[in-house]
């Protein structure tokens, strides 16, 4: 009898990781991913069966790591948390009667709030700017009503050569509700190699620094940057 | 030299906090926290120095903290992740010179979301009913802006007896824009002893089975319900 792993694997570091989702790893015979994640953890899996698999072919991907469950011990990974535009929602769609179990991670936004300092210390929300399968109209909708409600906002997938207006068009929506000067943070490949991080403002911020592998966060009408850190405040009395 | 290590411990098992977060605490002469989340990681720390504060002490324990830092390595616990709605905000505010690292960890909607099946697969927000630091008013106005955006939404310290009716209130806000059919799944002690996982629709919502353990998620307008996992699909074609 097998079992399936869904397993977010955090930013990308191997300590990073839950030490659970480290041991369901370590147990597994097979190890199903997208190839850059597998890069990511090849120290870890030195010797197991790996089927890999490029960007957009998830579906396959899913189907394959069902299939081999059926008898083996599979992780099928994913970069962050499985659960937060990964690989749990198709696994648990497509199943049957495969034994699945669902290993969270650390989710980028909040690997790249601890870089940045203490961003998301108050209501906030995860909007992607990937329109391959929500409508641009839509994210716009949110977008405008994050900024409408003080929303402290993470983008996931801010900007691609596919769709390079996206994130300016978003923040400029957002400049009708908050300050010039509310502050922005940038963090490239948060907690893995290549990283870097930036601070800037809502006035200042320039969308062609941001890639596929960034994660922008756009503080609350409180937060304020000290030092190289932006903080929101909870609320706390000093 | 000291340090200060701001450590989300995750859902409270040691299985679930980052391998980074347990050789911090592994490092650390002193380990501060709120009486019940040390008691969480007790094994961890047998021998070392503890410094236990209760709760609403939130101010006192940082300042600590910071003031052990200057000499001795400390870690300033939070269960979930110290940036969201953790101590990460405060120690960032207080410090001056210390030494001061975030160490990422699972905040309680994705280590519910994994409890549930995958509830979170598109975009969604957190949002704390506590008022004690932020104006009903505005809590509800966030509420009702995430309700129209169809945002999957995650309610933090969804209740507690000095605000019983909240709530209430703020489902039946969000029935003004979803279907009475709508997934919402409560958690009770995701992870941790104790766990209680149940899924009803919004129209079933019983909010006195919610207590500040819990954790509240209400699906999108494409969340369903398979078996005994909620899912909000992420769009990919079948």
């Amino acid at each position: 009898m097998g079992k399936l792993y869904v397993v977010g694997i955090g930013p990308g570091g191997l300590n990073d990781m839950t030490l659970k989702a480290k041991k369901a790893i370590e147990e597994s015979e097979i190890i199903v991913g997208y190839t850059k994640y597998i890069s990511m953890i090849e120290e870890l899996i030195l010797g197991k069966e790996v089927f890999q698999t490029g960007m957009k072919q998830e579906v396959d991907r899913c189907k394959k790591a069902l299939e081999l469950s059926q008898n083996k011990v599979v992780s099928i990974i994913s970069t962050g948390d499985a659960g937060i535009y990964g690989m749990a929602g198709l696994i648990l769609e497509m199943k049957k009667d495969e034994i699945v179990e669902v290993i969270p991670g650390v989710t980028s936004s909040i690997a790249a709030a601890a870089c940045l300092g203490s961003p998301l210390m108050h209501d906030n929300c995860l909007i992607s700017l990937s329109d391959l399968m929500t409508p641009y109209n839509l994210i716009k909708k949110r977008v405008l009503l994050a900024a409408e409600g003080d929303f402290v906002i993470s983008f996931y997938n801010p900007r691609s050569k596919g769709r390079p207006n996206y994130l300016r068009e978003c923040i400029d929506i957002i400049r009708e509700y908050r300050e010039d000067t509310t502050p922005v943070g940038i963090v490239k490949n948060a907690m893995r190699q290549g990283e870097e991080v930036s601070i800037t403002t809502l006035q200042n911020f320039d969308e062609t620094k941001v890639d596929m592998m960034s994660m922008v966060i756009i503080g609350n009408s409180n937060t304020f940057i000290k030092g190289n850190m932006m903080i929101t405040p909870r609320g706390y009395k000093l």
